[in-house]
């Protein structure tokens, strides 16, 4: 078996950008922008929670970055570089070489370059963790804290794939193999929505990615922001795919369903040919589905004017949902 | 059971420091000093290979940050903050309450705040991933590829106390209480030379920490510089707890023993009276071991001038070894 220097020589070695030092030595260095504060984010994925065992290393590698460079979206920075770590349970050259695939396409698209990491052999888990870097003004961060009363809400692209996916593999749906070919690839290969967050900065206040789902990261900006959310049910940006399914399968997707790489933002109302700008040079469609109000809670509307009761919950890890 | 988010907020979400965004956003977010590099590095501990299960979780919360400011020590940066990732089996109170406050009072005494990260359920194995950013002055990193023929090679502090310890928990050395309470704060407790590599820059050249043994550290500076040493067997600094073994066991942890988070360093001859005076200023004590040549490869002598053969390697996680 090659040992652990060759194994990350092979895949995991790239030559580093200019002025950056990458994998090698005790720390990889890199430099930031004048006036640019450096955006972090870290994020675990561990197999038979975050990912099937047997899911396409190719598509691991890609979403092991995607969910990061997600946070960068939020954020509005722009990616500077990342470190992968990776504990195996078995070193597998083809799996490597196809993780690392998936993992350098994803980071050469979005000019965040792997210089550094580690790797090391688990007992028994495959845990992925990767932390990413990058740059954003501090003026034009989009921060949960900055929602004000007033503000449109905001999401971009369309929401309710990829928890349908999930529930297709896991079994909670009966198999279908038309709806699963519909759905997979917004669970197995989203896509960061890293330049529209970029194009938001100096436009939008508060923004959010929708890993943990529409209520709970949309509760997370209310909270931060101590302000409340009236949604309008209808303008929710609805999959094709799912838009046939039963009401209670559909909600439940669109309002509870995590693992959805969309950004939810807010704007001023005087903002909204900007933002509708900000989306056409990022080439994301954006749905504006309700306002931020002075009063804590969300509010959902259905198409009758009635209120939505006992929303659906986003997921959380340690929890019973 | 809490909640992750709870248990996120009540261990390991203290306040940023000033100009910081920390806990609680898509990312966190940190200044960096003009003229500055940020500094990178990232380590995996996996329970079962780089710790024992039950383990003192304080001293784990310690070593799992230690580990990683070695890192930054190693390359002369000073530590600006740090991210936390924690895969568990389980959630228990009161072993993340211990492991948060091992970790808490070694960032603090090293001003490397906790501003981020991700806690997640894994189905068995306990995983820590933990990055840290520091910040250095290109012209001051002491980086793997600058040793020069003629500079002295130097380790900070004792050699070989911690293999011991190891192999004492591991079995593979009989029983010994009155040692293994002399040797085990060396493996549980090491203390990163993060002043001791911060007052070395513009003084050293190269520099690497020995958490693979010296023989494979001292290797990789060997390597990336493209040129070999000779060292004093006698000259090397050994852990007074563990000088009366039998030289074998001696040998094979003074020189191939891992998980010491010492600095191994190079620095001109003409340097000797700067580097004497930043050890005086870290406190911290440094020998100097043997000297950079220009031929390849590790040549260790005995006191009486024979050359050492078969030198003991270093840990690789994934060799047999």
């Amino acid at each position: 078996m090659p040992s652990e220097f060759d194994l990350i020589a092979q895949y995991f070695t790239r030559p580093a950008p200019d002025g950056m030092l990458g994998v090698g030595d005790d720390c990889a260095l890199f430099p930031v922008p004048a006036g640019m504060q450096v955006a972090t984010s870290k994020d675990l994925l561990v197999s038979g929670r975050h990912f099937y065992p047997d899911v396409d290393p190719r598509a691991l590698g890609h979403k092991s970055l995607a969910v990061n460079l997600s946070d960068l979206g939020a954020m509005g920075a722009q990616p500077i570089g990342c470190l992968l770590g990776l504990a195996l349970p078995s070193a597998d050259a083809a799996w490597l070489a196809a993780f690392a695939d998936g993992f350098h396409a994803l980071a050469a698209r979005h000019g965040c370059a792997l210089i550094g990491g580690d790797t090391t052999r688990s007992p028994q888990d495959l845990v992925i963790s990767v932390t990413v870097f990058g740059a954003v003004a501090p003026t034009r961060a989009l921060r949960r804290d900055a929602a004000r009363p007033g503000d449109d809400i905001w999401v971009s692209g369309e929401l309710g794939a990829a928890d349908v996916a999930y529930r297709l593999l896991d079994g909670q749906i009966p198999p279908d193999a038309t709806l699963l070919a519909a759905t997979r690839r917004a669970l197995e290969w989203p896509e960061p929505r890293v330049a529209l967050g970029q194009a938001l900065g100096g436009i939008a206040h508060a923004a959010i990615d929708l890993s943990d789902g529409l209520v709970q990261d949309l509760g997370h900006i209310l909270k931060a922001s101590a302000v409340g959310a009236r949604i309008d049910y209808a303008a929710l940006p609805v999959a094709a795919a799912i838009a046939a399914l039963p009401e209670p399968v559909r909600r439940r997707a669109i309002l509870g369903g995590g693992d959805v790489y969309e950004l939810c933002f807010t704007a001023p109302a005087s903002a909204r040919d900007a933002v509708a700008d900000a989306a056409r040079r990022a080439g994301v469609p954006v749905s504006r589905i309700g306002a931020i109000v002075p009063e804590a809670g969300i509010e959902v509307r259905e198409a009758d004017g009635r209120l939505m009761e006992a929303l659906p919950g986003g997921f959380d890890h340690f929890g019973a949902g």
